[in-house]
C-alpha cells in the first residue's frame, strides 16, 4: 500500500486503530489429530503414507479458505481455527472413491479441497457430529483426461487450476474463458461446486452454463451425469450437483463446453452520467444480445474511488474533461471483447456503440480499460494488506430483477452504512442478463479491534437480511453459500427446498460425513 | 388422406391390414368412480360441485394424452383404458393447494393435467397404490398474472395454452416464443413440468432456459422458487422443479422471461448433400452463434418424402435441378428466421450464408420454407389420421454431443429396421447446440392387427436399448418420461440419481399422491 492510498483510506473510513499481521504458523497451537490410527492406515493403503498428511504446517494450510472470518482468524487466533485432523491427496477419481470408503467405514467427516479460495466458509474444516474431519485435497488430478474438438467438450479433472486448464486447452486451441478473481488458484472442481461466475460470463456463461457432465465420489460409489448438451429426462441432476459444494458428492471429473481460444482481444471503457444511465446501458446491451465478454459498471462511488487511486494531476483532468461532456457523477463502464479476428470484434463493438451513445457514453480508450485487466486478479492481495493495515474489508454480491435492482442496491447500501462505522460502500454490476444483473459491493471500515468479529457479524447479517427480506434478490450470485450464506438459504428456497436437498444429501450420504456443516 | 398419400405410403410400407377408428364414448364401457364420497365433498367444497365431474364423457377425456398406447387404446379399447374417478378444476393456485390437501387427507392420487398433448403416457390417471384417483384439470388457471416489462419476465398461470399465453404477451409487445408441435393445445404448467423444447428453441431457447421463477402447490405446501436471474445460493432447484412431470408438486404458476414480438419473420430452405454435409453446416451455424430462429435438417429419408408427398412434375424438376448442382442425396434444412427488422434478419441471414455456401447448400428459397411453417402444427392430426388407417406410427427423439451423431442415428435406425417389418425411418434435427444435437426419428409400419401393442413394445424397446446402451444418448431430448420412458430413465441417471428424485418425491409428498407411477 502506497501512502497515496493510505492517505485516501483515512480521508474515507479514518484512521484504523492498529496493523495486525498474519501469525506465524510456529507461533500458534495446533491441536494434534483425531485421526484414529485404523482409518489412517485405511487411507495410507489407498493414496500411499506420504499423501496423508498430519503435519500441522500442513493442515494449518488447509484449515479455511479466504472468507473473511477465515483471514482475521489468521490474524487473531484466539478467534478459533478449525483445523482439519489429517490432509489426503488422492491420485485420481479412483483413490477418491476409495478414501470415501474408508471415511464411511470410520465415520469421519471429508471436506473437499480445490483451491481453497472459498470467501463464503466453504472449505472449513467444521467436524459437525463427528470425531474427526480430513481435507480431501484434490490437487494431484490435475489432467485433462479427453477433449472432442467436434463436440467441443472438455473432460477436465477437479483438482485442475484456471491457468493450467487454460494452458492445457490453450495448447490444442481451445479455452474454458471462465475467469473469476479466483483464476489462480481456483480448480474446476470448485467452480462446479459453487455455480462460479467469472469475470466473462457475459460472453462465455456462467459456470453451470458450460458443465455438460459431471463425475462424482459419493459414500454410495460413483455417480455419473450428463449424456447429451439438453435432455427431457426429468429434473436436470447435473444442476443438482452443480452447487452441491461438496454436500452431494466429491467431484472428480467435469466435462465442460469449450470454445476456440480467442485471436483477437480488446479491453476498453467508457463513462455515463450516473447509476440510472449506466445500469439502463447495461440492460439494452443486456437485452438486445449485444454485451462484451467482459461488460462491468461501478457505481458514482466505486468509480470515484478507482479515479481518486489513479490520482494526481490526470485524473483531475479526466474529472473536468467528463463535466465538460455532462458527466457529474462518472459511473466506469469496462468492457472486454473476445472474439475470432478484430473484425468480427469491430463489428460487435459498433453495434454496442450505437446502443452506449443515447446513453449519453463517453468513450475513455483502451488504456483505462487495460488498466483494469491487469489489476483483475489482485483483489485477493489488496484485501490481505488491508487486513494487515487493520481495515475491515469484505465484499458480498447478489442479484435480482432489473425491475428490483435500485431498490436491491439502496438497501444493501443503507444496511452497510447504518451497521458500520463510516464505511465506504462501493458497487458494481459484473453479470449482466435479459432479466436482471448481479450487484457486488465492497465495503470497507476501520476494523473494531475490541470486537472484529462481532463487527463483520453484524454488518454481514444486516446486509443479508436487506436482500432477503421480500426474497428482494438471492444471497449469492456467485460466491456459493459455505458457513457464511447457510442462515439464509433457507428464506430463498424455502422450508421444502431446504428439505429437498437435505433430502437428496441423505440419499447419497446416509451418515452425512461429507463437508458438514456447510450448504443446508 | 389423399389418393396419393396412400400409394406412396402403400409403395413404402406395404397395405395396411385394416382402418380402425376412435371408438365412440357411448360404446365404452367406464367403470364407476371410485371417489370416496367425503373427498368428492371434500372437493366440492374447495372448487364448487360443478368442477368436480364424474361423468363417464368427462373421465374418459382425460385418460390419457396422445402417446401411440393412448392413442391405440382408444381405436382398441380391449387394450384397457385407465379412466380417472374425477376430474377437477380449481380455479386458482390457492384452490390447487386446498384440492391436494384433500387428497393427502383421503390418499387419492392426483394426475396435473394441462392439453393433455403428453406423447409418453405422462398423464395416463395410473393408480398406484391409491384406491382412487383424479385428474386435477389446470384448464381454469389461465391468466396472465403479471407483466414486468423492464425485466422481460411474465407469471402465467399453468393451465395457459400456448396460443392464449403468445395472445396475451403479445397485448403487450412481447413474445415468449415457445412453438413445440404441442402448442396449440399445450399448456405452460405443461411446458415447465416436460422441460419442453419448441420449433424456435435455437432463438429463444428451451422452456427450461425461459423459467426464472415457480410457484408449485405439493402436499406439504406451496413452494415458491426463483428470486433471481442467476444464483450461486446452492444447486437450482428450478432445475428439479422443471421437468418433474408433477412428482414433485402441481405447478401453478411459471415465471418466465419473455422478448419483444419480432417485426420480422422469414422463413426459407436449403439443401444440402448428404447427412454429413448437412450436420456439418448445422454444427457450423451452432458454434459460431448463427442459427436461425428455427432451423432444422431433415435427413435424406425425410427429405425424399418430403419431396414426393409434394409431389408431381414441381418435385421431379427440383431433384433435377438439385442433381444439376451436385446434390445427389438431398437434406432439406429450414431456417426460420425472427427479428426486430428485416435489416437485422438481413444481417444474421448473411452470416450464416457464408458458413453455408463452402458446405454445398442449395438455396430453395422462401415457398418452401413457408410450406414448412404452415404444416408445422399439423403432425398430431396426420398421426390420428394414419392411425385410423392402420399405420403404426410413432416419433421418438433423443440428443447426443456432435461426436455421437453419427452413430447414435445409424443404432437407432439399425433398432427400427430389426424390430419392425418394412418400416419407413425418417430422421431430422430439430435443435442444435455448440456441444451436439437433438435427433427426431419418424416411423412408420403396417400395423400388426394380432398384437399391435407388442409391435409397438418391441420396436420402442428396440429403439430405447439402442439409445441408452453405453449412454449413447439421452432416452428424451424434449418428450419428458412419463410411462414410456420410465425403464430407462435410471440407465441414464444411474441408482443414485432415481434414489435421488424418489428422495426428493418423499420429501414433498410423503404419502406419494402425486402423479403415481411416472418418472421413477
Amino acid at each position: 500500500m502506497t501512502p497515496k492510498v493510505l492517505r485516501w483510506l483515512a480521508e474515507r473510513i479514518g484512521t484504523p486503530g492498529a496493523s495486525a499481521s498474519v501469525v506465524p504458523d510456529a507461533a500458534l497451537e495446533v491441536p494434534s489429530s483425531s485421526l484414529p490410527r485404523r482409518t489412517r492406515a485405511g487411507l495410507a493403503a489407498v493414496v500411499g503414507a506420504e499423501h496423508v498428511l498430519v503435519d500441522p504446517a500442513e493442515r494449518l494450510g488447509r484449515c479455511g479458505g479466504l472468507s473473511y472470518l477465515d483471514l482475521l482468524r489468521r490474524r487473531r487466533p484466539e478467534l478459533g481455527l478449525t483445523v482439519p485432523d489429517a490432509v489426503v491427496l488422492p491420485a485420481d477419481p479412483d483413490q477418491v472413491q476409495r478414501v470415501l470408503d474408508v471415511c464411511v467405514e470410520g465415520d469421519i467427516g471429508v471436506v473437499p479441497f480445490g483451491g481453497g479460495t472459498s470467501v463464503v466458509g466453504g472449505v472449513t474444516a467444521l467436524r459437525g457430529d463427528k470425531e474427526a474431519v480430513i481435507v480431501l485435497d484434490l490437487a494431484r488430478l490435475d489432467r485433462l483426461v479427453s477433449l472432442d474438438p467436434d463436440s467441443r467438450v472438455a473432460v477436465l479433472q477437479a483438482g485442475v487450476r484456471g491457468p493450467e486448464a487454460e494452458r492445457m486447452l490453450g495448447d490444442r486451441g481451445f479455452t474454458l474463458g471462465h475467469v473469476p478473481q479466483s483464476f489462480e488458484r481456483a480448480t474446476i472442481g470448485g467452480f462446479a461446486a459453487t455455480r462460479s461466475a467469472g469475470q466473462a460470463s457475459s460472453g462465455y456463461g456462467r459456470f453451470e452454463d458450460m458443465v455438460v457432465g459431471v463425475r462424482l465420489a459419493t459414500p454410495r460409489g460413483e455417480w455419473r451425469l450428463g449424456v447429451a448438451p439438453a435432455s427431457a429426462a426429468g429434473p436436470d441432476l447435473r444442476q443438482l450437483a452443480v452447487g452441491s459444494e461438496g454436500t452431494l458428492g466429491v467431484l472428480t471429473e467435469v466435462a465442460v463446453r469449450v470454445r476456440p481460444a480467442p485471436a483477437a482481444e480488446r479491453y476498453e471503457a467508457f463513462a455515463l452520467d450516473g447509476w440510472q444511465r449506466g445500469t439502463s446501458a447495461v440492460r439494452e446491451l443486456a437485452q438486445r444480445g449485444l454485451l462484451a465478454d467482459v461488460t462491468r459498471l461501478s457505481d458514482p462511488d466505486e468509480t470515484d474511488s478507482s479515479l481518486a487511486l489513479a490520482g494526481g494531476w490526470k485524473t483531475a483532468l479526466l474529472r473536468r474533461y467528463l463535466r465538460g461532456r455532462g458527466i457529474g457523477e462518472p459511473c466506469l463502464l469496462v468492457l472486454g471483447w473476445h472474439g475470432a479476428s478484430a473484425r468480427e470484434i469491430a463489428r460487435r463493438r459498433r453495434a454496442a456503440i450505437r446502443v452506449l451513445r443515447p446513453e449519453g457514453a463517453v468513450a475513455l480508450g483502451a488504456a483505462v480499460g487495460e488498466a483494469w485487466r491487469r489489476g483483475r486478479f489482485a483483489g485477493p492481495r489488496q484485501r490481505d494488506a488491508l487486513l494487515d493495515l487493520g481495515v475491515c474489508v469484505e465484499t458480498l454480491e447478489t442479484a435480482t430483477y432489473w425491475s428490483r435492482l435500485d431498490e436491491l442496491r439502496d438497501r444493501v447500501r443503507a444496511a452497510l452504512r447504518d451497521s458500520l462505522d463510516h464505511p465506504l460502500v462501493l458497487c458494481h454490476v459484473s453479470h449482466a442478463y435479459e432479466t436482471g444483473a448481479s450487484l457486488y459491493f465492497t465495503v470497507l471500515a476501520v476494523r473494531d479491534e475490541a470486537d472484529p468479529a462481532g463487527q463483520w457479524e453484524r454488518a454481514k447479517r444486516a446486509a443479508s437480511e436487506a436482500i432477503a427480506d421480500g426474497s428482494l434478490g438471492t444471497i449469492t450470485h456467485h460466491h456459493a453459500v459455505g458457513t457464511d450464506h447457510a442462515p439464509y438459504l433457507r428464506a430463498e428456497i424455502g422450508d421444502l427446498g431446504a428439505d429437498v436437498l437435505a433430502a437428496a444429501r441423505r440419499a447419497v450420504d446416509p451418515t452425512g460425513i461429507l463437508n458438514p456443516g456447510k450448504l443446508v
